[in-house]
């Protein structure tokens, strides 16, 4: 099994090159840092991810958790693993000094992640959720929630979770039942079923703390109803102790992939003794838990960037080594067989795989420095930013997400038959992506997102703010004469993003929200990949400044492998937005008309 | 788990409304059947997979074979399963009445194995695989071979193999290193290794009989030096017994999926006594694997649509029965939930597998009716349907194959987070599929195939009868107004492949086979779409004339739900083949250029 899950100089490339993160060194929140800094930090993230992650990624696969007398039984080095990221100072790696956190931008921190989750998706998951749940106490709990809780789970000793889903509301918050009765004595009383709890359970920590939405008895119906609470499956008790909180793990799922970390069903209040503490204020759970929310959907994009990119080299270092056939104008069977990787669609395998990690991370980073700047810009300079990541966060999720699986497919077809078993890690990377276009709000509910609301949000000012940013990239672009084709591409599918944009609101106001909204999985496909062209644009611009400047050889072999990722997204990836755009203008209103007696047979 | 695998309605119309089978009753050589003995064959294969292949369709997963003590120890049931088939003539459907055959149309005996391999495609491996090795052995080999081997694996009672690949020769057969030594006793001696042969050793029958390629000493190199042998597991003696050939079955692969059916690795020779028989002439073996290798392949896209279908049902059938959410026009949650198939969004992607599946099952058909007129007709008349079935059989294994990847993982996709459990039958589909476009020919292979040859063949003269077909269909489908559009977009799409086709082989002069064969993929992929639209076509003529004689009202919903199916082809898969042309219309030499330096970071 190859070793290399990462490439460390493309990371170094965006970091530096592209998003320049050295630049936020200049803004006081971020002054204690400089490039120094960041290189440490990330090797010793790229030394926890060879030393422990990586060794555990098939282990966790095959060692599946299991419920043994009420508790979730993890793969033994979980307890390490969450202690190494507490200990470390993973967990807090964004969180401020005053808070004893490392307060890194969040494009080193999120970099990090990105090598944690190559190296083993399902090791890092136990860290991330309690990552997100930390910062969601951090932003809205009381002192004494956060001091109650938050140490613990900054140590690594306690798990954070998001415990939203329910057996009758999956993507449909508003028919969540699970229901919080007040008391007098500064809790309340849970009763309900979560299902599909990320390590919503397991004996790799002291104590699971629940991030819970549930309804107040007398709430509002709908989401307007929803509280957020936080249900410990232990409660703290007077002395320091922990004691039961009735929180039962009922069941744990059995996976296609994602193996190492468990999904738990959980019952609460069983015996009417499950104690909850209201996050906030009630009825406002909806709108703290999207901060988790769209914090975890960026973490799903940049997991599955992850994964592909992982599955990529895999793939790569196959190809390099395994010797197949000729070149098909050497027939010769006296010649001796090429490595695979000389064949021209096996190039073009391996370009496709690039290009889509690689303009998957770059996005995914997009948002990262978007998040850094909101942090240290004065106010009436954040709202740019705000808008700039609302409208990405669908995408941003869903295109590494659903490129991803097709990646991943076409690195595992590199390797034929040994693809297909699993002495290789490609059925695994297989497995294990294919929960991404799901968890987090599904494409479908991605692309409602996008569409529904972002696109028309504040009279379409992240549209707008969209657009011009593509804008900038292009007049930037233009300046290369070796960009010059490319920038006018990018110029043309952007007009036409916008003419396809203006019609689709066109519909809504003529034939109301379910035509307009019919579509929107393509509208999300053709906006997914408008966006990475932008970003392959950016890194066009970061190339040829570094070709300019003068590069080593061995670098100039990078630089020029990027140029052919860049071209092959252009070339090959590029085109697909005319097929979308052509079906997005047409308006037959299929899917809205046809009805389920259609399907009878 | 949803008991519907497969639509009896649907194969009906496909069988006796678009490619008539009735009609082949016409000529003498299948004159003793009609549609009542058509029926009734159907009626038992389905009884046959309802019975005995769907209930085992799960547990044939969960307990993958093992080699244990030598021996590949597969599920008790594979030896009844055998019996089944051999016993209810399935073995022999396609085998002429003077052999004891049912002399079936091999458009009835083909959605046969459609049923099978929808309820269970592990389960049917076995006996399709015997059914092919025993067709080639009635093709090529001698009375005696004939007589010594293929009555035991007609009767299900010995399993048949294709043994082609080595450890160093997989999509290469000019590699191929196992040897055959001549001896004076009318036997080879076979040394050399196998690997990936599909039963290649189990415990469900007595014996294995490997057709199996070999290069015999002192061969030309290359395919032009490679024999086709029988080699049994066991050698039957003169008294009738059977006794150990030296053919060890060395490793079993952990597979991603198809976990029913063991994939095998076999050493040959090791104690110099693996007899091999040769079939026909030596150094001709490649040809007549063909023949097996041809079948297999189309068998595969076969086996991808009946895996797609059955998962088209399973989510058809969860979407029916899962309430959640409103409609996007109604978000009151005082509403009661809706059943998710009234989510545009839902029906969208229940329709691309329609789309899918109905297209794919059509284009498999239409290769078994030229098989059938191939049977039937005069030698001046068969040639045509030789070359179509030549062209059409690289699209029809892998359009099916990776079409169906998409098509099971959108049904995944409607049942959300359940689609990512084994509590559905989805997640298995999902990983049971990824082997098609793998197995018999990579779709790179297929690609090579289709452009690399197939088009150029006999001066283009398939290509010629192919869009000679597509044309008729055309012409045939501008008659009815409700098709007159689809008939136009058709048209137009047939010219832009001709088109393409004409720039590439004017590449393929001027520039040479590399550049030619770059993008064979996308070419594939083009080729395969217009093929679909095409039997889309010719289904929506046979919907219309059905409409036209008038129809029931419950029949109703079934024809306008096809129409529904058709359109979303017209309206959402058609366009992507601007797409493709668009990027098989330039020629930046991209894969070609790329130095496998440009992958070193």
């Amino acid at each position: 099994m190859s070793s290399k899950f990462i490439s460390e100089r493309n990371i170094k490339f965006l970091l530096y090159e592209v998003f320049d993160v050295e630049s936020l060194t200049a803004y006081e929140y971020y002054q204690d840092h400089n490039r120094k800094t960041f290189d440490m930090v990330l090797k010793a993230a790229l030394k926890l991810a060879k030393d422990l992650l990586w060794p555990l990624f098939e282990e966790m696969d095959r060692q599946q958790p299991e419920l043994v007398n009420g508790e979730v039984k993890v793969h033994a080095a979980v307890r390490k693993l969450m202690k190494e990221f507490g200990q470390g100072g993973w967990i807090t790696s964004r969180v401020p000094f005053e808070l004893d956190g490392e307060q890194l931008p969040h494009l080193v921190a999120d970099v990090c992640d990105f090598i944690f989750q190559a190296a083993n998706y399902s090791a890092n998951a136990f860290a991330g959720l309690t990552t997100g749940a930390a910062h969601l106490l951090e932003s809205f709990a009381s002192k004494e929630l956060y001091d109650t809780y938050v140490p613990h789970m900054y140590a690594g000793n306690w798990q954070g979770t998001m415990a939203l889903t329910e057996p009758e509301a999956g993507s449909s918050l508003a028919d969540i039942t699970t229901m919080a009765e007040p008391t007098d004595k500064g809790f309340y009383l849970i009763k309900g079923q979560k299902i599909f709890i990320s390590a919503g359970d397991h004996d790799g920590v002291e104590n699971v703390v629940h991030l819970m939405l549930a309804k107040i008895h007398g709430a509002p119906p709908g989401v307007k109803g929803i509280s957020l609470f936080v249900v410990p499956k232990k409660r703290p008790t007077k002395d320091g102790k922990l004691t039961s909180n009735d929180v039962v793990a009922s069941g744990v799922y059995h996976k296609l992939g994602y193996r190492g970390c468990p999904i738990v069903q959980l019952s609460l209040g069983d015996k009417n003794d499950c104690r909850a503490w209201l996050v906030g204020e009630p009825h406002n759970g909806l709108k703290y838990m999207f901060q988790m929310m769209n914090e975890a959907r960026i973490a799903v994009g940049m997991a599955a960037t992850s994964m592909s990119t992982a599955a990529y080299y895999a793939s790569l270092d196959y190809a390099k080594t395994r010797r197949q056939g000729r070149k098909v104008s050497q027939k010769d069977p006296g010649l001796p067989p090429i490595p695979i990787i000389e064949h021209a669609d096996v190039k073009r395998m391996l370009l496709f795989q690039r290009a889509v990690v690689e303009g998957s991370l770059s996005i995914i980073m997009q948002c990262s420095k978007y998040v850094d700047l909101m942090k240290v810009l004065p106010d009436d300079e954040k709202e740019k930013y705000q808008l700039l990541l609302e409208i990405l966060t669908p995408v941003a999720k869903s295109y590494p997400a659903e490129m991803g699986i097709l990646s991943i497919s076409q690195g595992l077809q590199c390797l034929g038959g040994s693809g297909y078993c699993d002495d290789y890690p490609l059925e695994q990377y297989f497995r294990d992506a294919r929960i991404h276009p799901i968890h987090e709000g599904t494409t479908g509910i991605q692309a409602m997102d996008l569409l529904g609301r972002k696109i028309i949000m504040q009279n379409g000012q992240a549209f707008i703010s969209y657009v011009a940013e593509l804008q900038d990239a292009i007049s930037a672009a233009e300046k290369y004469r070796e960009l010059e084709d490319q920038a006018r591409q990018l110029s043309k599918a952007l007009n036409n993003l916008q003419e396809v944009t203006k019609h689709l609101l066109e519909i809504a106001q003529s034939k109301g929200p379910e035509l307009f909204l019919a579509d929107a999985t393509l509208y999300l496909e053709l906006f997914g990949i408008v966006t990475i062209a932008w970003q392959w644009l950016l890194q066009g611009i970061a190339i040829h400044t570094a070709l300019e400047n003068g590069v080593k050889k061995t670098d100039l072999n990078f630089y020029q492998g990027k140029m052919f990722a860049l071209n092959y997204f252009f070339g090959y990836e590029l085109p697909k937005t005319l097929a979308l755009s052509h079906r997005l203008i047409n308006n037959d209103a299929l899917t809205v008309e046809m009805e389920t007696v259609h399907f009878s047979d």
